[in-house]
């Protein structure tokens, strides 16, 4: 039979994930951190299932889960939803924003994307039949070009997706972009999926502006965002979305075809952890020393960074590296990176529809202070 | 904007849970169990957490679990799949099932379904754009009408949803019915998903047919399964596909833009489970047990007993019942003997794409000895 996604292979993440295995490099390609969670956080699953959590859950979620993450959102970003009609717990991020798409998208509509972006992005939208739309942020700053996006909404245009802290560049959006935002989508009808997943990881002096708020924004908006990240547990695959009464009416429609719920007892252990700010509002001092220890290291090589403002990710130009490698395609510069040099990084290349190479790869800062500095030894050596 | 899925509302499963629950009825509607699961799984799984298996998995699975799931196929139905490139670990049963959809389904294509059928089917197929060709079980036995399906088999059949043990009416599948199937499909091209949630629930003098069983139809065939129900975790979420490699390389590219992967902990749970064979061979004698205890009861009212050759379904026909709400339509019956006598059921009409009435119910026996009799007792006033 046809293929429905003829242009699709395995995802990046997982194709250098395995080869990182395979060669014992030091793994900076797919996003998660090699350190583990907190001990109380899995001594609450336990308790959880241990306490018989383990039948199914009501559809959108346990309601002290919806609770917990109604009263983040509202002391965070001042804004009030429904733990009732207005959140939904799902299976990470991924689900959420294919829920979304596949809830709102279909033949005949249109879909913007902010390209470079993340690789499910797109044929998300093609699985729900719509024309993908892409978009490129500001060639080198990766903010995005509100003139570019302005010229790209049309009357089909059903959606954009929007991503800050931006995966793979580390751009974070401004207030005065988010209202620029807000301000081109207020004479239409186009909605927005906001991915938020790495809200928790802005770095001083920025803050995290989530579309929550911004009321003409919210208004419109699937929020997704997800405890993978947050908590150190990418694989246990809880996140939500948060989104008006109109839209996650629709949005559950396919959501309780698609997973029909999440597991039961992560989200009893999640729920009873939240009930403590701490591990969050930590969270960017804990990842800005990382950042900070990996860019030193990497000011001292030949590979150049640019910069991070949020996310676990750093970007750097190989362009002026020492080696006639620099020369090769981003994706094959990776391949040779971790096989011949023992570390592994993400090329920029994977995020873009049409493969548009910038000479720039993604590392994942997400590990042990020790990972940082054994990476950095390495990579030192071109 | 326009619904994507005008006719759908929220799953009659959540509703009669949600109303049982405000009437503290007996709820023998949605299917799961009140009683717990062994210990010894949840123990695994926190072993899997303190081990540090938190972060993601394979993108297929864990790989002792899709090694423990090819040896259990070996054992039971003599047909060998590859843990490698033919086995997916999805996030339940329903999740595999929308993902084969989308890998195989688009506009211009046509899924045949046998109704009745699980509530998600239909909503599923419509999400691909694929036009749905409902054809009726036959009435009363719930058995397959091949006349009926080789009918409205045509070019644009992409694939057929086939399921037994069978949800709603515990019909299970004779060779001779997998024989016809497998020669109906011979000179085309249709695919099979094949939804054998209830693997494990087939109750002698029977056995489970499944597809892997038949080379013919496996050959063309995504064979779905859960833990859920089998490990009496229905809210773990974790289920899985087998599929030949070429199909599921396709179903693998959707997959993992859909959930991605599916929580490590409890996939390495469930493989240290599953070392034992104990527990799935053991199901049939303790579920069998329950069916007899609950028909017995039931045999002494006025409800009118269907068979049940498997699953942990028992469907009642009403008609004879003594009281006036008998006539009501079926959706309206189980509200108010959910209301009224404090026993909730599921109306067979939720599983007809036209709500199609006759008279029938679902109850789910899946329940500790104690809650069937207290059931019983209060149906008994009937
Ligand atoms: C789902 S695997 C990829 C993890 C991630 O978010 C990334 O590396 O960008
Ligand atoms: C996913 S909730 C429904 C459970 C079930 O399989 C049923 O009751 O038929």
């Amino acid at each position: 039979f046809p293929s429905r996604l003829p242009n699709v292979g395995t995802t990046i993440f997982t194709v250098m994930s395995a080869l990182a295995a395979e060669h014992q490099a030091v793994n900076l390609g797919q996003g998660f951190p090699d350190f583990d969670c907190d001990p109380k956080l899995i001594d609450g699953v336990t308790t959880a299932m241990r306490q018989g959590h383990n039948q199914y859950p009501p559809m959108p979620g346990v309601p002290v889960l919806r609770q917990a993450i109604t009263s983040k959102i509202e002391a965070l970003y001042a804004r009030q939803y429904s733990a009732d009609t207005e959140i939904t717990v799902t299976a990470g991020a991924t689900q959420a924003i294919l829920t979304a798409l596949l809830c709102c998208a279909g033949p005949g509509d249109e879909v913007i994307v902010l390209e470079p972006c993340y690789d499910s992005y797109i044929p998300n939208i093609e699985l729900t039949g719509a024309r993908v739309v892409r978009v490129p942020l500001a060639p080198g700053t990766f903010r995005p070009d509100f003139d570019k996006i302005g010229a790209a909404l049309s009357p089909k245009t059903r959606a954009i997706i929007i991503n800050s802290p931006h995966n793979p560049s580390g751009m974070v959006w401004s207030p005065e972009d988010m209202r620029r935002l807000d301000e081109l989508l207020a004479p239409t009808n186009a909605l927005v999926i906001s991915d938020e997943v790495y809200e928790h990881m802005v770095y001083a002096p920025l803050r995290h502006e989530s579309v929550a708020r911004y009321p003409g924004l919210a208004a419109r908006s699937f929020i997704v965002s997800s405890f993978g990240k947050t908590y150190h547990v990418t694989g246990w695959k809880v996140g939500y979305v948060a989104a008006p009464a109109a839209l996650t009416a629709e949005f559950r429609k396919v959501h309780q075809f698609n997973v029909f719920t999440v597991n039961t007892p992560m989200q009893h252990g999640l729920a009873a952890y939240m009930q403590d700010a701490a591990p969050y509002l930590e969270l960017p001092a804990f990842y800005q020393a990382k950042r900070d220890l990996f860019r030193e290291g990497l000011a001292k090589t030949k590979f150049r960074l640019l910069p991070c403002e949020g996310t676990y990710f750093q970007c750097v130009a190989i362009d002026q590296l020492a080696v006639p490698e620099r020369d090769l395609p981003e994706a094959d510069f990776c391949q040779w990176l971790t096989r011949e040099i023992g570390v592994a990084a993400i090329p920029l290349s994977a995020f873009y529809g049409d493969g548009f190479d910038q000479r720039v790869i993604r590392f994942c800062f997400a590990k042990k202070d020790e990972t940082l500095r054994e990476a950095v030894g390495r990579l030192a050596a071109l």
